[in-house]
């Protein structure tokens, strides 16, 4: 079930070089089309000199129409020299959920949008295996099978390109997906992607962290959502949280102790994302609470 | 050491009752006198129908007077029903500690404060014992003692409001003291005063907490920081926290444990006060983080 | 799929008067009988002068049968004056769970059970409403609905108690059941009731405690699992965790984030309760890590 | 204040290759000679088939001499292959503490120490700059300064192993102190020493971990208490701890908020190793909570 569609409100995120005058400019400029502020949140990063802010409105008074309202944030978004995105509330994002063998991540995501908590359609999950298409039938969402290897990767990649595109998908979702995602991929794609490391990044970066950790003897285990690049383990960081382990761990138990961190950082992460709270800049995220 | 005073911004605290435009029309009234707008937060809560918001600014370009800046705003606050207060950042706040014969707050708050945490002068620390005279002389805080008992706590009382008068005292923290101040003393202060309590309030209100908390056999002790209030322990809660306790903690092990959590609830709660981001309404707060 | 049997290990629970040699007389009669132990927990309440330990033993080499060894066991307890309680591997316990209205707890229990974290069996669901006959499906376990109304209670309650006793149940889970069980029924069942309460006990005790949190502007919400007693919300108290709250919830999100907290609470009680964890003494529990 | 003595008890911790029967052993030997066990814990590390175990007892009743009962110890840790050590707990062990410019842990140290809560006595602070001699003196502690450089470093340190062999020192901790010490000094002292790294490790080691933390963009910011080697950073870990961070906090927050969690987690370290519940094995460690 999707959430309800709330069809009166909309998000603007802003990012420029930082400059007196821009709060006031854009609270002006909503405010004179009938927009009615209902959060706004705003940071400053004072070396880079780079302002950011996010702007969550109601349109139910607007004066003018969309275009209208767009445009004129565009003239200011030039003055300003902005990079911006709005996000109206009526179009509901559509999210697909890549997902290999380990099903905790995958539930997570499908319980929290059954309830409501996740504002997108979910139109197909993907995954590498069948292990998971009872799951997904359930949930009454279409799985599609695209088993991987390495000779048929890079023609799989572009099978998974052609059904994400089809379905007009605005984000993916690695939940414990174990297959890497090519640069070509990443750039053909030209969507988000949302990946769960299972380690408190950057330690454990790499394969088997959980193997890592034991090894290492530390005394907290955790999970990294970010957004994935070329460079794997090294994209933009959303979400980081911990876990409390001891000597009385094994592996499995970290294991075990892991999934919970993994599936509630992995679902807060995307939340975050829906929602429209999630700046990128450079290798950093700004994500307003 | 107080911190080095931030002479050059200010902090506006508004409420009203929630209506179209308020966020323009103060973004609007700030930039017009050259204020630059470093952070603003805000919260509207949709129940009690009554919006809320913080703006720090940059006052260094300012094209008015102060005086006709808090005009300007006095202007726009009457027309929108506002209850508003402007914090200059070098009206450095002046806090008065009141202690009894526990000192790991007071000690917490002495450090932070000689660290720059806590943006406030420190003028005197009152307390009901003679014990901790050697701590403040070695910060170099004058200490006053005024025993009370049963007989002369009115006197007492009266006492201590003239000192804290004198002082010019903006804040008072209680920093485990253990008299119950009267409605008389309250009123007549006329300052907001902080207290921590050692619960997780409304759990175990009212006196030995960690008592109460070992004959039930909770799991988590807590503490809480509230604005004092004629009715003890039931003003505004500011900040709370908890730590995880077990049937293997005695009452001598739970009071160790919650000396942590005391003490870093209170300094937190008394340093957004003192930044300005706490706002009472009903028993409530909103804390801008 | 219920966990992988683990038959050649048991676990013993001891309660007593504190006195001397106690360990050393259940270390001896295992160690006398080729048992090997793997785990060994112990605590003292010097306050209440009782003893407590947990023995997890490896019975493979055991030298003798199983009621040879219960039977000195038996001899030790009656010297010492000891309440115990040994459960063998094998024995996997039986569970049923009873749901009303909301899901989230129910369906972290069945998918921890999945995955092998609850080692029990799982005969049956029951709910005063037909609503989560599909989820039952999904994990192939039967569902009763038993619709209960002020009229009908008694009987209800009777039908309930003897599907339970059909099932051999031996342990209840209230997985949000939101039907207050009678005295009668929990002296009827004679087996462990685990309920999860929406708050932070003892604070907002009783209905909507969320409504109650929001009302009193806490700033942490939480969740506990205890035993079901006839007192309602004053049972020993398993497990307990708070999450953080600000202003910017309504009660609508105090009950969205209540959710992971109550789950995860009542999944780690549940745990371990069937791990032979806890032990209860009093209005309190003994929690063997 | 050094704690009062707690003269009648002795802590034993054990560790040898597993195997059947050990637990049996100690507890008889133990309870042969009158010692009354007041808490137990041990771990089988299953993989490095290691068997490790903590046993507090109480001496009151003992029937022999220390030595005799030493000697019989020795003769079970003979047979089973064991490397153990016993405390006495009125053998007060002395801690020195080196500091070098920041003071919230050495703050923290010898307050705990003050409220009784590190049972240890200090008889020497030891630092490279003269900045925190009043600090000392306030707690009526011996204050050492010996300034390093490039030049003085391998005399310096014989002057300190010099001081510490003096003093009987049996613990060092490195409270912020920002001196590299060589394998030469860690050798010759043959001590334990206990450092706080101002990261999550192994995430950040080596210098600037607030900066590497600040340019990763990570979400929440660690410290790490272990035992000091010769590879810098790379000693067995006793504790750890992170605290939450935004995009928010510029690097000088991020320093601010890592003082909480640095103070806390090695003042849980060094309390832990105090207490005799920290077993070093491998480059890992057991700690028995």
């Amino acid at each position: 079930m999707a959430p309800a569609a709330r069809p009166d409100t909309a998000t603007l995120l802003v990012s420029c070089p930082d400059r007196r005058g821009i709060v006031a400019a854009l609270a002006q400029v909503l405010h004179g089309h009938g927009a009615n502020i209902l959060e706004s949140d705003q940071h400053t990063d004072r070396e880079a000199r780079l302002f950011f802010q996010r702007i969550h409105f109601d349109c139910e008074g607007l004066l003018s129409d969309r275009l209208t309202l767009e445009r004129a944030i565009g003239e200011v978004g030039e003055r300003l020299s902005m990079t911006w995105r709005l996000a109206w509330s009526d179009h509901v994002k559509r999210m697909a959920i890549f997902v290999s063998r380990t099903d905790h991540c995958l539930y997570d995501l499908l319980l929290r949008h059954q309830a409501g908590e996740l504002p997108c359609e979910i139109p197909v999950i993907v995954s590498n295996h069948p292990d998971f298409e009872r799951v997904a039938r359930q949930f009454e969402i279409p799985y599609r099978h695209v088993p991987v290897d390495a000779k048929n990767k890079r023609e799989q990649e572009q099978r998974e390109l052609a059904l994400l595109r089809e379905e007009r998908i605005d984000l993916v979702v690695l939940a414990r997906y174990m297959q890497v995602l090519s640069e070509e991929f990443l750039t053909g794609l030209g969507r988000p992607v949302i990946n769960i490391h299972h380690s408190f990044l950057p330690a454990f970066s790499g394969g088997k962290p959980y193997h890592q950790a034991y090894e290492r003897g530390v005394k907290l285990i955790g999970a990294t959502a970010h957004y994935a690049t070329a460079d794997l383990d090294e994209g933009p960081i959303i979400e980081q949280d911990v876990i409390r382990a001891s000597h009385r761990h094994g592996i499995d138990e970290l294991v075990r102790k892991g999934r919970d961190v993994e599936r509630s950082v992995l679902s807060r992460a995307v939340r975050w994302h829906l929602e429209d709270r999630v700046l990128v800049y450079g290798n950093k995220t700004v994500v307003f609470g």
